[in-house]
């Protein structure tokens, strides 16, 4: 039996628990854990990169996620088998990152009934198809049993980022409820580029800032700007017990140059 | 063994969590799924709207709903039975329209201390009386055992809503995490007059909008005011990719006017 | 099979839901509940206060708890035993009034790597040793195993109140969602001073303001400050159906003063 995880942009309310109730009516053994639940509205950037990050620290779970701007236009509902995982969502980008990290295997999507609602809205795919699915999944049926095997659907480019010589251009991923800007820089592209102390200009929001290259919080000053490795392995930008996004009050999704 | 759901106007925090740790000390098997802690803070309407969309998904639960600003005061602790489920909190209307949804059978006064924390606080019965109820109907207790059947308790009408030839009145009932005006305008009175695409007039903030009435989200134009079915089969007011209360700033229990 | 429980200052998302894929790949079996995310950032005095107020009402329960300013730094990870649970997190105080609570039995400093993620973030304890040795215990281990006994390790003085004849002094320990204020003065040393109806006079940011002494909520005029025993047994302050941070703009670790 695999533990059933949940992102959404819905907010921790009633639809996240009607999901749950559909799972639990369905798998009564059922494990659930959130995600996360205030990604932006409709933000698939944001959402992704979210994903992408979190299930690396789960063994063989099933991870559902809506942030669906289409849900009810001709977008595809899917499930993607991977080698530590399954990944069910739409097909608007938001689970290919995750699945790469996952081990991608196959994509399914979802069309068939015996995995859904009886009556499907238009509205909420969240309850009436995904998260049936997840359910029938974790009681023991095969991803592929799920519809029709498919390639080349969408693939959204939640990389978006370029290391060069003396910069690296990149995208806030996901600000954190410390204030904290996760940008989608990788570690492994820039690591040998950052010595402890080193000097950065950061270009975000309109504004050139200086920032410091340090390991870890406690070594920043009160008020200053500083940049060290995100616990996803990301370069992040923050300030010692304080808050980056009133140095800059950006939003997941803007881009970022970053010069050594 | 039941699962157990919790809806309070909390937030999601320790009170919440004390009520978890009285019902996990009482049932360490016990299963608890939050169906939602953002209720505006005695607001008992949202609260009811809310209850009765969500129980309807779930299996024969039992729904813990607190909303009581007449805690300490001598409003009755209940548990009603009903065909799918079991729901417990004060008697002040929060639970009746989810009682019919899931068929009501009987109401019982809780007064069996058996079934209660040993020092009843006069603040938060959420934690010293319904959470243990909970779990010792989660145990296997009776619900006719917590106490005395009583009839004639309070009945809210969370409905509040009319409907004619040319126009429904009715309530705000939830605004959700993306800014959708949830209405307690049900689908099934005003299904007919509603056609793809038909101009409506909302009266609501003492302002008059036009909306146009849609299948999906998709369907909106950007910053139009569209209404479609919820979800939860009611009228819903929305902006596609945006926020309806950046056009009317309202909140749960507001009332509004629809014209056909 | 001990209940897990987590309360830190991350907000409810991803970094929290690492812990609990953390937690679930070492113990599949495990529950885990969460205690509060909304901590503000860094403020150990207001964690401490709600894990003490929160803890009791679990039985013999592993809690985590990360409110880490400095993380990274040399400050030691702990693991506490209690007569009646566990506690697990960094020694900057935040566990301490918790323990006492729970009849403390012995210290220990974690550094056995067993009881570890392989590779230890600066950033992210919380994650990388604080979860993994709570589902190590969950599975049976012991809490001696995680490291050397220690004593003597820094205490926070959660407590900071002070009565005499005419007045307490103190400080807010936590604002709710209602906006009430949970002030850290014990129900037991003034009780014999609080007649139901009694006038105080409460000195807060800066103000003064009186307010009357009731036994519940219901016993509140419209707008009026009114003061009684919280569900945990500490002095509050608040309005009735109202929101006493209108009144006093405070936030957790704030003083005041109480006359009688």
């Amino acid at each position: 039996m695999a533990l059933i995880t949940l992102m959404t942009d819905f907010g921790l309310g009633e639809y996240v628990a009607q999901m749950k109730g559909v799972i639990h009516s369905i798998d009564p053994d059922a494990r659930v854990v959130d995600i996360a639940h205030d990604i932006t509205p409709q933000n698939i950037f944001e959402g992704a990169f979210t994903l992408q990050n979190t299930v690396l620290h789960f063994k063989n779970a099933i991870h559902v996620a809506v942030v669906d701007p289409g849900v009810g236009s001709p977008r595809r509902p899917i499930a993607i088998q991977c080698e530590n995982g399954t990944l069910i969502g739409p097909d608007n980008g938001l689970l290919f990152p995750a699945a790469h990290r996952l081990g991608f295997i196959a994509c399914y999507e979802i069309t068939n009934p015996e995995f859904m609602h009886d009556n499907v809205s238009n509205t909420f795919h969240g309850r009436d198809i995904f998260a049936p699915v997840a359910a029938h999944l974790s009681k023991g049926k095969k991803v592929a049993d799920v519809g029709e095997w498919r390639e080349g659907l969408e693939k959204y480019m939640v990389e978006g980022f370029f290391v060069s010589m003396d910069k690296a251009e990149g995208r806030i991923g996901r600000v954190d409820g410390f204030g904290n800007l996760i940008t989608n820089i990788p570690r492994a592209l820039i690591e040998k580029k950052m010595a402890h102390g080193a000097s950065l200009k950061v270009f975000l929001d309109n504004k050139e800032e200086p920032a410091r290259f340090v390991k870890t919080y406690e070594d920043g000053n009160k008020d200053e700007l500083i940049a060290l490795f995100s616990s996803s392995d990301h370069l992040e930008l923050c300030v010692k017990n304080g808050n980056a996004t009133d140095i800059f009050p950006v939003k997941a999704g803007d881009s970022l140059e970053v010069r050594f």
